[in-house]
This record gives structure tokens, C-alpha cells and sequence, in this order.
């Protein structure tokens, strides 16, 4: 059997380290990649990557071209949050006859924000054969994927909380950057207000996942993002802040059913805050569960994203959601062993 | 669209809870009821389960009879653990063209014990056009589901434990019997050798689901249970423990890799102990899960069963395990809802 076949489409922050991931991983190889950055075109994807061997994959600005060409089971897509922006690169893909699981926040449960475009992308992704997955550590993993799953032993729930905190010192530049570390309060909703900055996209697909796996008819989501504060003075890799100004976000989304709050998911994304996920559901059982460690959000994005890669290869046409899927799991074998259709 | 039709297969302590638990959902009903027990056949199902209405329901023992004229689109099947054992009545149920959900621990995955019966019973079921699953809390969900899905965010994986401890005096009587309560240290262990008391079963079973998700190629599984030995006067509602009897089981599974342990699933059993789960992954990244309420046991059996029928309904044919299906969550809607083909 030959090698899976990945394309990586946005060769960022999370595309590369995505690329460097399957590198190291069996029985898949990268035949693509596509980005339209001007100082990363006509370049060897290793270069970028910063190796010492060319790879032998040029990165190509034109996607539809290199995707017919090397045709990839799989792309891998990271690029961009909201669906209306990516929603001409997903079709290409598509168009290309490849399955597409990419990062792209509001299309991990793209019929909330995108009710038409979803429809269209899972008539189009049908047609053509192929799967489409949004995916990643959160949403599609952490507020929903596991919440919804936690809940498999329960005869009833009342009211769910999912809580993720972290110490945003510890991620890369743009994460740092989109939650307005060292902003002003002002600026910091001026920007938000604008699109400037994104803070966390996606409390409302989690939400909706969650709801759509348990049967639940949510009638009204609430969206609610605050800076931090800083109380003394903070210091990252990249930023200084001074009392006064923004250490972070503290966000939620509230979903509603018959006017009750059922689901609450939280982030707390500040200089030295705690890393851990907390997730409390009230039924029958109760359930408490709590990650004392964290997860670390840009390398489970990327393991979630390869690790997917198996669940898509098998999965029936269509655009498909996380909860819809066999669940995630760490990929350590051979990725050919896990793709064979009688596994 | 018509009601999910529902059979009960072995109207013993888990079966009843099925049945009461089923009685307060919606879209989905009881059409018939198995058992051999001369006090239970041709009584009508309400009765048993202690209600004030009869549910047209009677027990049968024919279960081919039964199944063909009801036309079951599951049955959840709790009748023993061993496959070998309760073989010939999944054949019965195939055989009617009703899909299954059973408890039997060791059909949570079955090519480990009994590959030659996992065989037959898959090309059966692939034959009659029908799914046939092992599933429950524990094989089906704490030692394995949960756990590989928790290593969705991991790019790497090192080693894995889960824990499960808990209060065995809150447990029903036949639990409680088969960790031994009250018996001897040598008792428990003729007993145990005897397959008089079972204690846990499917702690491979765990281990070799967990395993086939990551891909893992295990060479070894180690199975131990022993007794742990009360220190003082205990008791329970159905029985009284001395200083030097039985107060409950510890037990283990050890999966090898390259003669190196890799994953390790514990069980402490035993009244008065603490109730919790707890799931280590040693990888990058690492995780450290914990459930400080722990699940109880028994709701969580029923809960599990019965959530899986929407998964189970809309599957393909043949022998699947828990980490081929969509992953399980609680259904709080109507089961109609979740049985739609297009959902």
C-alpha cells in the first residue's frame, strides 16, 4: 500500500509545524504545499522548514494547479478562523478531489455562523467524493468532542461547564498577539470590535457540537470576551505589559435552552495564569473531571489535525463534524495500517 | 418516523435498568423481553420491573420466536461476560436481523480471547445486514474509549495508566459478590480460579482496544486480581467483613510493547474506598485526568448501552468495537431525532 498522501495548505506558524509532525511520523508523506506568501513561494518546503535536505515539494501559490497535480488524499488546511474568508480555499480543495480537515474554528460546527455556505460546501464535498472536517484542540476538541463524550455515561445532564485556563507566556507570538497582550482596556475592545484581534474563536460551534451530539435545541448563544488586567508588571518572550493594561482574556459562551443556561464554556488566556481543563457536567452521575497539567494548545492543534487524518480517510462524503466521526486518537503506528478500509 | 423498537435480552439486574431507563426516554420503546428464568417467563415486563401498568410486553424464552415477531432494530443484550458463553444467543439475535449492544465484557473486543468465534459472529452480522457491539463502562469506556480519546491531542505517547477505584459497599449485591466480599483470602482465590467469582473482566480487553486505536502492536498482556484484606470490622448492606476476609479486589492489566510496559490499566474495588478515575499519559504532551466523583458503575452501564443506539443504528454492518463508532454522548432529545440517516 503507498503512503498517505498530505498536502499542507498555509505553510504559518501551524502548517509548519504540522509539516515537521508528519515528517516524523510512517506510512504518510507530504507531496504539496501551498501558501501565497511572497518571501515562501517557489521555495523547498525544507528550507522553510529549516532542515538540511530539500524535501522536493516547491511551495506553490497556485492551489488548484498543485493539488490536481500531486493529488493528496488529504489537506491539510490552516490558514484562517472564519469560514467566509477560507471558504474559497476549502473549495478548491474540494474541487481538486481532496479531503480537507483544516483549523478553521467556526467550521468545526460551520452551520452556525454559515448556514448556506455549509450547505453548499456539503453538497460540492458529496459530489466530488470527499470528506470535509474542521478540527483542532479547541473548538473541536477540549469544549465539545470530549465534553460530548464524557457525557456517554450519563442517563441524564442538567448543566454543563467546561473550563480551560492557561498561561498565555508560554505560547508562540500570535497567540500572544490575537488575546492583546499589553494593549490598553480600550484598544483592546476597539480591536476586538474591529476584527483587529480574534482572542478565541468558536465558544458558540463548541457549544453547538456539544448540544447537536446530546439532542439539546439550543435557542440562544451568548458570546462574551474581557480583558485581563494586569496588577503588576508582566513580562513574555515577546510582550510587556504594565499595570494597567491587558495580561489576557477571560472569555465564555452561554448556551441557552428554553431560556436556562445549559452549556458554559470558559477561557482564561492570561500571563501566568494556570494551566488546566476542568470539566464539570450535572446529571445523573455528576462528573468532575480536571487536567492538572493543560494541554498545550499549538502541539495538541497539530496532533489533532494528523491524528484526524485516519478517522477522514474512512469516513462517508460530505461535510462532517468532529462528534460525527470515530473519536481522536494518537496515531503511533503506521498511518497506512489504520487508512486500511477493513480496520 | 416510527419509534427506535427495542428488545431486552436477559431481564436480570443491568436488563431491568435498561428497560426503566428506556421507559423515560423518548422516541424510542420496548417490544420485547427475554429471559429463562422460570419466575420471569410469561410474566409481562411492567410487572417485573415493579410498575403499576402492565407494557404488553411478556417475558419469552424463545428468543428467536420472540425477535422475529418483534422486529427489534437493537437488542441490548446483558446476559453474561464470556463470549463462548453467551455465543449462541447473539447468533439468535443476528440471526432475527436485530442489531446488538451487549455488556459481555469480553465482546468489548472480542479477537483477543475468542478470534475464531469474532470471525464468524463479523461475517454473520455482515451477512444479516446488522451491527453487532460489546460495550458498557468499563470494558467500553473508562479503560479504553476514554483513554484513546484523550490522547487525541498527543503527538507523541510514552505510556499510559488509568485507574478506576472505588467504594464497593455502594455497589448492588452481585457486584459485591463477585469481588468476594466476606470470603476468605483462599477462598477468593479457589474461587476466583474456579470462575466462581469473576471479579473484573476485560481489563485486556482495554488494553488491546486502547491499543488498536494508536496503533500499538502489543506482544503480551498480564492479567492479575487479588484480594484486598479488610484491617477491621466492615459491613455493607449484604455483607458482614472480619479483620483478615475479603474486602474487595485490586486488580491489573499490563500491555507489553517490545517487552516494555505501556499501557497499564488498575482497579481497586473494595468497601470504603475512595470513588475516582484517573487517566496518565506520559507523551508530549503530557496529561494527568482525573474524575474526582468517579462514575458509578451501574448507571453508567445502562447510560452507556443506551446511548450507543444511535451510533449502533447508524453503522455499518458486522463486528465493531467502541473506537469505530462516532464517540458515545448522552441522548437527551427524542432517539428519532438521532436515528436520521442524514444527521
Amino acid at each position: 500500500m503507498d503512503n498517505v498522501r498530505v498536502a499542507i495548505y498555509g505553510v504559518g506558524a501551524i502548517g509548519t509545524n504540522i509539516a515537521k509532525f508528519i515528517l516524523r511520523k510512517r506510512g504518510i508523506e507530504i507531496v504539496a504545499a501551498v501558501d501565497i506568501s511572497p518571501e515562501k513561494v517557489g521555495k523547498d518546503l525544507g528550507e522553510i522548514l529549516g532542515l538540511e535536505e530539500k524535501l522536493g515539494v516547491v511551495v506553490s501559490s497556485d492551489a488548484s494547479e498543485v493539488l490536481f497535480k500531486s493529488k493528496p488524499d488529504v489537506t491539510l488546511h490552516a490558514t484562517g478562523s472564519f469560514l467566509d474568508k477560507v471558504y474559497p480555499q476549502i473549495v478548491e480543495i474540494v474541487e481538486a478531489g481532496s479531503n480537507v480537515i483544516s483549523t478553521c474554528e467556526t467550521l468545526a460546527y460551520p452551520y452556525y455562523r454559515y448556514p448556506e455556505l455549509s450547505e453548499k460546501l456539503d453538497k460540492l464535498a458529496k459530489e466530488r467524493g470527499v470528506t470535509v472536517l474542521g478540527s483542532g484542540v479547541n473548538p473541536g476538541f477540549i469544549y465539545d468532542t470530549l465534553v460530548a463524550t464524557l457525557t456517554g455515561v450519563c442517563e441524564t445532564v442538567e448543566k454543563i461547564r467546561a473550563v480551560r485556563s492557561l498561561d498565555a507566556a508560554k505560547r508562540r507570538y500570535p497567540f500572544q498577539k490575537k488575546i492583546g497582550l499589553g494593549l490598553s482596556p480600550e484598544e483592546f475592545k476597539h480591536k476586538l470590535d474591529a476584527g483587529e484581534i480574534t482572542a478565541h474563536v468558536g465558544y458558540a460551534e463548541s457549544i453547538m457540537l456539544v448540544a447537536k451530539a446530546l439532542g439539546w435545541k439550543i435557542d440562544k448563544v451568548e458570546e462574551i470576551q474581557e480583558p485581563v488586567i494586569a496588577e503588576k508588571d508582566l513580562e513574555t518572550q515577546y510582550f510587556k505589559v504594565k499595570p494597567g493594561e491587558v495580561a489576557g482574556v477571560r472569555g465564555f459562551g452561554i448556551g441557552y435552552m428554553n431560556r436556562k443556561e445549559v452549556i458554559r464554556v470558559e477561557l482564561v488566556a492570561a500571563v501566568g495564569a494556570e494551566d488546566y481543563e476542568e470539566i464539570i457536567i450535572e446529571g445523573n452521575p455528576n462528573l468532575h473531571w480536571r487536567n492538572s497539567l493543560g494541554i498545550p494548545g499549538d502541539i495538541a492543534t497539530v496532533a489533532m489535525i494528523v491524528n484526524m487524518i485516519p478517522r477522514v480517510l474512512k469516513a462517508q462524503p460530505g461535510l462532517l463534524t468532529m462528534i460525527e466521526l470515530p473519536p481522536p486518537s494518537a496515531v503511533l503506528g503506521d498511518f497506512r495500517d489504520l487508512v486500511k478500509k477493513d480496520v
